[in-house]
């Protein structure tokens, strides 16, 4: 077995689930995923833990969901008792093939969704961690070779995760304090308001509220943007690809958008609900493990030199206490590339330019 | 996917489990039984029921076994709390390694085992059904090419149970109301009783209170056995092979044991405990779908046209009530062919001679 996988379950385990002794941990296994989890429940026993396996194949569930008929039992009483007692809830992402679901129609698959509420609920009640295991099917998504795929999983996964920690904090530190966010490259001069929001970072582990590994990103709710933004990475919305978006911003509302693929798509997420035309996220991408976009959002927010924004929901956690943040049904992140030609200004000082950090050496203030 | 797959899932979901709307069904998915799993989902969901899939891989168990020092839990929560709630356990089979196990020590696979005693019995307490789904590494154990190994399973699973059920059901009232059954064949001239013991058809279904698809034997347990006995089918007892037992019996004991191969495992069988050298079970092989050694016990026992005793400890089925079978650390079955020069007499009477039972076209009494 590749030494790597054995690596990527102790960072697992040990940094994003922090797995102690006697913790009932459930491991989702994807029917790809065997190799990481045979190195996860390796790592479970070392810790003292317990495991309970799930088998989460896609191609199961859909066939499942496709041949029930009328209503779907709602949280079924036997998934709900296991996950009421468990610990920590470990999902193994690694399909086989990353269209499985569709065997099932969609209408009864969001039925099926929704029947699961409080399952997910529990779910995201405990030290909830997903993760990826390199698989063809997503290699394939990516346009990439297998062994080349791995690489590069394994470069966004094994981080010295202390020590990305300590430097996002730097940049949530400069977010928290500041008052207005200043986005400039080709095409795109975009200011927002960011006063009295908490951004949050996303180290890859559940002691900073980080539920996904890879992370490495920080991000808050900005509101009231005004100006225009390029996105230049693409993206794949419900199916849809979209490219070379450009959005228009005034009064903190979308005015104006272009694709140059995909603008139906864009049509449909503004015409959702009033808050899609608002922004719900700005996102700084601090992860160069993670080095170009591979169609999957786990990977692509988190790219080093990007900024994402999203239009639509805002998280609770970047909100004062006791306050809404933008509500809307959508949250869609859309990507930009930072690394050339661009800077980020907090409160009018230049805290990225082309890339540089403001406490990297190259930086040109 | 091979239709028999699809056959296999309603005769399991159908006739062996009788899976009903609203029922909690746990799905226990070998590495190997992927298939299987997709299809039996698909059932699940035209009955209406509900599923939780659980990997029961032996490697990922291996793994995790072989890691953990000291105590294992006893009998994690999170575990017992789902199956407290489940209706149904099917077990999936399907390996693709059936050596998995090897890589953690026997003696802490045996501490994990004790710990999962009341997981063990609440299982046994649903309506549990285990089945085969032929793999690579079963056909590779049975000595056959996957091709032929899969018609092999299916012929052995794919019945008309309801009228298997209703042969095997004419046995038992023989040997329900019998006294003394004697077998006869090549070295073999064995009399055993079975007055008041009462037979168990075991014809695949929860309904019969049987658990294992395929079956097909018709047991009981028999005691006071008198004579020589000649099993020429082999099988494998905790790893060893083991080919050409000859038995001899005197008082209702083992007395004198011989094999061509593996005598020392034989040995080692009869010191266990005294209840090692008394009979434990008589079985009649009736799935005439099973017709070669494969050495695997789910299938060789049930072989048409062969009977099988057991030396050991003796099912509790088939005692009068409140009355204990003999007692033993071991089951150990073995088997012979009797499909020709061959006879089965229930007190004195011919029930099969040469694999032909007395019901049966071709039978001379």
């Amino acid at each position: 077995m590749d030494q790597r996988i054995h690596e990527h379950a102790a960072v697992l385990v040990d940094w994003s689930a922090r797995i102690e002794a006697g913790d009932d941990v459930v491991l989702r296994v994807d029917e790809g995923a065997h190799d990481l989890a045979v190195a996860v429940a390796e790592k479970l026993g070392e810790r003292g833990a317990n495991y309970l396996a799930t088998y989460a194949s896609d191609e199961v569930e859909a066939a499942f969901v496709g041949a029930r008929e009328g209503e779907f039992e709602q949280d079924p009483g036997f998934e709900v008792a296991m996950l009421e007692r468990a610990d920590a809830v470990l999902s193994l992402r690694g399909q086989t093939n990353t269209a499985a679901k569709a065997a099932a129609p969609g209408e009864r698959r969001s039925a099926y969704k929704k029947s699961r509420t409080r399952i997910k609920e529990l779910r995201m009640d405990t030290d909830w961690v997903s993760t990826l295991h390199p698989t063809r099917a997503h290699a394939q998504d990516a346009g990439m070779g297998y062994e080349e795929y791995r690489d590069f999983v394994y470069d966004a996964v094994l981080r010295d995760w202390e020590s990305l920690a300590d430097e996002m904090a730097r940049m949530k530190e400069l977010l928290d304090a500041g008052s207005e966010v200043r986005l400039v490259k080709e095409d795109t001069d975009l200011a927002m308001s960011i006063e009295n929001r908490t951004a949050v970072n996303s180290a890859a582990s559940v002691a900073y509220d980080s539920h996904n590994l890879p992370s490495g990103e920080v991000f808050t709710a900005p509101y009231d943007p005004e100006g225009e933004v390029y996105f230049d990475v693409p993206m794949t919305h419900d199916g849809a690809r979209i490219r070379d978006v450009r959005l228009a911003f005034e009064d903190g509302e979308v005015v104006d958008w272009s694709a140059e693929v995909g603008e139906h798509a864009l049509d449909d997420i503004f015409a959702t609900d009033e808050g899609a035309r608002r922004l719900g996220e700005l996102g700084i991408g601090m992860n160069r493990g993670i080095d170009r976009f591979t169609d999957n959002i786990l990977f692509d927010e988190k790219m080093g030199d990007t900024v994402h924004l999203a239009v639509g929901r805002a998280y609770g956690d970047c909100l004062p206490e006791g306050q809404q943040g933008n509500q809307s049904a959508v949250h869609v992140d859309m990507i930009t590339d930072v690394s050339e030609d661009s800077r980020l200004e907090i409160d009018g000082e230049v805290v990225q330019r082309n890339g540089r950090f403001r406490w990297e050496d190259g930086f040109e203030g």
